[in-house]
């Protein structure tokens, strides 16, 4: 099979190049390297820099490469980012999402796995959090990919292309040979941000909130190891070009840690004893996600190999402890 | 004051021209012209030929030309034609949106008048619909305006663009002195339909559907002739500029007429009798629109000049009489 990677040289998609490629695949890469590394990518994928919203470009690669189905890992996706500057967000997300769809639609390219997220539930009522859950963004980011799941949903009507669209809870952790991982600058993410304090011995290392209502106050995620997430990509796709239908799962663990709780397994982890300040609520942070990902696990038979949390901190703590400051390209 | 018309050679754009350049207001068009006639555009604002997704070319204009505030009418507006072709709308409208906001907020300018649509409330739970019924559209043509009101909020809370957003029910009618109207191709509206066929003689118009939950089984629609629309554009417009502050707003009579009692009245107007075929549904027609539009009638203190169906067909037959084959220029 072959395969365009949109966003392969970032941290996800860098992990969905390699598991495709060390399935067999053929694959392709395009990347903007505006926020991902060109080290990233694994060398036995060919790599195309571009944009996504050229849509001329795409449906060139997707024809002269003849592509069978395109995975798209390209969004911006920072919430805080996303409130101050939310044009940025809805130009590459949104109007990058009508670029792709029409790029295939003029290549006859049929089948695309796209990243979503649990930012399109916003604050839910109940936990966990099923697929029919009511979709109620409260931030430009999540909205987006809201938006984008409609585009595609009716672009699956008139035109046939058929989506899955995977709404990613916290994806953490990095390759199980520690060679790619993540990073970003800045950093938001909570298991880079400790590991990193933990390296650095800077003590900066903040918490935001610890008056939520949860277990002890900080908020709780479901955190789901990166190749675990890449996994449930490639079976989403052979599931859905066998069944030719479009369809829409989550992807989380179902377990749920508090932030403090994340710290401890990261102190347990490292050895390192990680210190921490208590800051304010940052505006935004929804008590607690946790995925029920019973679908994903019945109808594609996913199995997560990183069910507890401290087996996925120790993936993230071998890329880090390795690679302090990351690929070292920018 | 300087305001640039996008899409002013359509047919509310172009009335909105030539309003505004009635009251002495410096216009200046941009227009695609895929779907307007240059001629119906008043010879006394400057014109541009360009499409909104071009950013530097409307960034460009608003700095070149000191704009004070835009109003836009450049989006596309067939329901069954979004169906079809959803991309198109997405791109146009959606992405036409993005590219806009971002050109506004390049430019400094910070105030939009923006032509929403009822398609956004889907099939209302109740009537009349006050603006704050739910939104929830049932066709692409519906939700690109739902996502276009959603981005101008969230560029309104970061960049500070202050929009008004004018959710019209059905448009109709021409310019009082008969000299612009409206000119589609095709023509998907049911007053211009029967009033061609008025004219030809042709005993082709049909209606869609006599099975409707409504007073006779056709549908029941709010039409709101179109210089009344373009007066509470202007309204809101100061309004919006004296408050700095955005809202949304109804635009409708609050009078519904099935289009059984419309050709009624434009046989009474014309004095001709039309006959008509009963075709079947056409799929996603509501039963029935009916705004509540007290709020642009108290706030915006908007006062509707045509609001007996009559006065509306009337101005729309002296339109189409004098041009049967409209601007023939296409």
């Amino acid at each position: 099979m072959k395969v365009l990677v949109i966003g392969g040289a970032g941290y996800i998609g860098s992990h969905a190049v390699r598991e495709l490629v060390k399935e067999g695949n053929d694959v392709v890469v395009l990347d903007a390297l505006y926020t991902g590394h060109r080290k990233a990518v694994d060398p036995k994928a060919k790599f195309y820099q571009g944009d996504i919203e050229d849509t001329f470009l795409v449906s060139k690669i997707l024809r002269d490469e003849k592509i069978d189905a395109v995975m798209h890992f390209a969004a911006y996706s920072l919430v805080p980012e996303s409130v101050k500057k939310p044009l940025k967000y809805y130009d590459n997300n949104v109007a990058g999402m009508i670029s792709l769809l029409k790029a295939m639609n003029d290549a006859g390219t049929k089948y695309l796995v796209f990243s979503s997220s649990a930012a399109t539930y916003g604050i839910p009522k109940k936990l966990p959090i099923t697929e029919d859950t009511p979709l109620n963004p409260i931030n430009p980011y999540g909205e987006t990919k809201m938006m984008m799941e409609k585009i595609m949903a009716w672009a699956d009507k008139a035109d046939g292309i058929k989506y899955t669209a995977l709404r990613y809870f916290n994806v953490a952790g990095a390759s199980s040979d520690g060679t790619i991982g993540e990073d970003h600058a800045p950093e938001t993410h909570l298991i880079p941000n400790i590991l990193k304090s933990a390296i650095s011995g800077d003590g900066k290392f903040t918490i935001f909130g610890d008056d939520y209502n949860t277990k002890d106050g900080t908020n709780v995620r479901d955190y789901v190891q990166v190749e675990d997430l890449i996994d449930a990509h490639i079976l989403a796709l052979k599931h859905m070009m066998k069944i030719n239908k479009s369809d829409v799962f989550n992807l989380g663990t179902a377990h749920g840690y508090s932030n403090l709780e994340i710290l401890e397994s990261a102190k347990k982890v490292t050895g390192i004893n990680i210190p921490y300040t208590m800051g304010p609520r940052r505006g935004g942070d929804p008590d607690s996600l946790v995925a029920d990902s019973t679908k994903a696990r019945t109808i594609l038979g996913w199995k997560p190999k990183h069910e507890n949390v401290d087996d996925v901190i120790a993936t993230a703590w071998k890329w880090h402890k390795s690679h302090p400051k990351g690929y070292e390209d920018k």
